[in-house]
């Protein structure tokens, strides 16, 4: 699963590194920022060859609304790395509705994994996020597929923070020039959104460049 | 979650009777009977007054492909009420996509319970029209929603048969004239579908007669 972020583009560099053969599936619920990702993901999909891709339409989302990552009338939250309840970024089961498709494309493909980037502590405190979630999925899958169907989630950035993720990227030669990670802009990233300023922190601590350009204030 | 068919319809008439301010989500998957189906699910919610309504669009379904029912490629199986296999109209995961868009409404919503009309007995194999699927996807709702919402699937026809639903749904005085179960046609119902054969079979061991006319063959 790859949106076009810095976590998906370390979690596909593991992914390879790994030996597994790639297929790349992004979803477009109708974000923000959905064609400057797309662009982010079929770049990273060309860095590695990915022949296998499919962008998947869930734009219900912006039917349902409810989050200011899809309704442009709700204004982004402002930003609060230290925040303890859920920002109105949330898109309510965002990360079901992406397995979902996920699983029934594995289904088909007769995929053994589903590799998603998603990141506990670092995650905005998204409750589909938590690697409980991740878990209780896994049962879903199995009691709701095939049952030749071996198909397993894994989570390998679940635990880590961005500071971790940029320095295993870093080590595996991920493409991490050519991900996206604002959630505000498509031309120059804003440096001010959340998803922003997690990632500038991470690449500050880690003691290495980002090597995209932001927005002058 | 109501498709237009018979299960959706008398799943709808207990939802109503045991008292909740209703809501439809009727899911378009690129199914080969959606234009009729939509329809159906119009007139149902017409009929029950329902004023809270969404069409999303999983048409991913489609590109996914691999399912009789979404790939016009593939034949549709034939007629065969006493198989034990996976027919070709299996959708994968279908019921996952469906009930994490729903869950993603009814989280905006505030709503309480997700009412699907499943049979696991007369389900044509499906594994995820299974008890098990649904309980694993309530613990999966459980994790990914805020800690606030109070959600429940439930699946009141699960056990039952077709003569039993088609009961309960006479008993109840649901519109079944308004459903359409065929699989293969919108015009007039083939009668010669799984779908259609077991909606057939329903209604002759209920002895009630089927309100909607079928192809003359």
């Amino acid at each position: 699963m790859v949106s076009g972020g810095l976590d998906s583009c370390v979690t596909a560099a593991l992914a390879c590194a790994e030996g597994f053969e790639l297929a790349f599936l992004h979803v477009d619920y109708g974000q923000r920022t959905s064609k400057r990702e797309k662009q982010a993901f079929n770049n990273i999909a060309d860095h590695y060859q990915v022949r296998n891709r499919l962008i998947a339409n869930a734009k219900h989302f912006k039917k349902i609304g409810g989050s200011a990552l899809t309704d442009t009338s709700i204004p982004m939250p402002p930003a609060d790395l230290n925040r303890h309840n859920i920002p109105s970024s949330y898109v309510p089961f965002r990360n079901a509705n992406l397995l979902s498709i996920a699983t029934s494309w594995a289904e088909l493909l007769g995929a053994v994994r589903i590799y998603i980037g998603a990141v506990e502590e670092d995650s905005s405190g998204y409750p589909d996020c938590r690697h409980s979630f991740f878990k209780a999925f896994n049962n879903v899958i199995k009691e709701g597929t095939r049952p030749e169907t071996s198909l397993q989630i894994v989570t390998p950035l679940i635990q880590l923070n961005k500071t971790d993720i940029v320095k295993k990227g870093t080590a595996l030669q991920a493409p991490l020039h050519l991900t996206w990670s604002c959630y505000a802009e498509e031309e120059l990233a804003c440096g001010k959104c959340d998803s922003c300023l997690l990632r500038i922190r991470g690449f500050q601590n880690a003691g290495i460049p980002d090597p995209i350009p932001y927005q002058k204030n």
